[in-house]
């Protein structure tokens, strides 16, 4: 059933978004003219109309979401699943909410509206090959490691990769690794992925594509689109 | 001799900025209306206008940068020093352009212009009470360490610091240890510093305070000097 060449896309915002201050979590907020979740739509829809994509947000904001899409006249076409009490609850239910279990699965943030279409194209390309792609960039600062005691170490900035999404999967794969249950230890879907003993396989992001978490990060989302018009 | 409270700020400059692509080195780029490292200098001034400023640049861009002064009627004092073939040489340059060996000195990137007055001022305070003081700032982003064979490990992201400048230290301490001449391992002052065998402190650095490297941090630059006025 299904088939293999399937794409989907996961867009998580299952958060409330405390470390933005303001009484409107970030995900909805307005940069460009649009709110947020909108445009990281906007992104998969642009780089394929037939991909199905599902929107995972907390129940209670389900009508306030239908109601933004009415009075910005947003037709990107998506499907409503509700947010979990973690990340790990929330990806599990979107991952539910896909029948199939042949093709592929986009796996992003929903305060990433930056990530380029190529980064989207390749992170396809590259599961569809290798079971995994998950886009990552190198650090532009020197890195140090801290200690319990306090102390810290050197570390080569050249050994380590800033993680971001889309983190792509074959979807059989993503699955069975989802079913095991939440663990401590799983922080992203790559982490869930490699508990199976499979390799998680980097491909490069691109630096814009940034997690919105601050107040400053909003301005700067705000810079960029109206930079690009 | 000297003042054991004496304050000194080493802006190193001494690169060719490759990596912006232009003819003209990012430090002498206009962001707001000045050249980079005018901001970077008037950071430092704004913080204590009695400290002892001194800038490591190319010594062929000597007259061309007093030129630069004349022009934008910039008039913070500050002494020109002669860059060396690497970070390490210029730095070294910059130490021996300071006769005293009692206070403290701030040895900062030319090309972070965004560095806010209380890190500043804490990383006087903490390497006076502690010899160093590094400003480094968290991971928003998930970490992976990459291996020789392309394979990679999740890492635990609040274990590790993204390191900025200024790198602060005794000036007794950080001479000492600049003495011993250049190694490969030495990436930043703190790593010249622990090689001694001496600690190295970090304190909290503002996230504004990112290294200009690419042609889209400089029109980021310029937008949020506009918008602070």
């Amino acid at each position: 059933m299904g088939n293999k060449d399937a794409k989907y896309a996961i867009i998580v915002a299952g958060g409330s978004g405390k470390r933005m201050g303001g009484l409107v979590p970030k995900q909805y907020q307005i940069i460009g003219d649009l709110p947020v979740l909108m445009h990281t739509l906007n992104r998969f829809h642009a780089y394929d109309e037939k991909m199905e994509i599902l929107l995972v947000l907390p129940e209670k904001d389900f009508s306030f979401w239908r109601d933004l899409c009415l009075a910005h006249d947003f037709s990107v076409p998506h499907t409503l699943v509700k947010g979990g009490a973690s990340r790990f609850g929330s990806v599990s239910n979107g991952l539910e909410g896909i029948a199939s279990t042949e093709g592929l699965v986009a796996i992003h943030d929903g305060v990433r509206p930056f990530v380029s279409l190529e980064v989207i194209h390749e992170s396809y390309v590259e599961a569809a090959k290798r079971g995994s792609a998950v886009a990552a960039v190198s650090l532009k600062d020197s890195i140090r490691e801290v200690f319990d005691d306090g102390h810290s170490s050197y570390r080569n900035r050249q050994q380590y990769r800033l993680v971001q999404t889309p983190q792509t999967f074959q979807l059989a794969k993503i699955k069975a690794a989802f079913a095991v249950g939440e663990r401590d230890f799983f922080t992203d879907d790559a982490t869930v992925y490699e508990n199976q003993g499979w390799e998680v396989h980097l491909i490069p992001g691109n630096l814009e594509n940034i997690k919105l978490t601050t107040p400053e990060d909003l301005v700067y989302a705000d810079f960029l689109l109206n930079k690009s018009r």
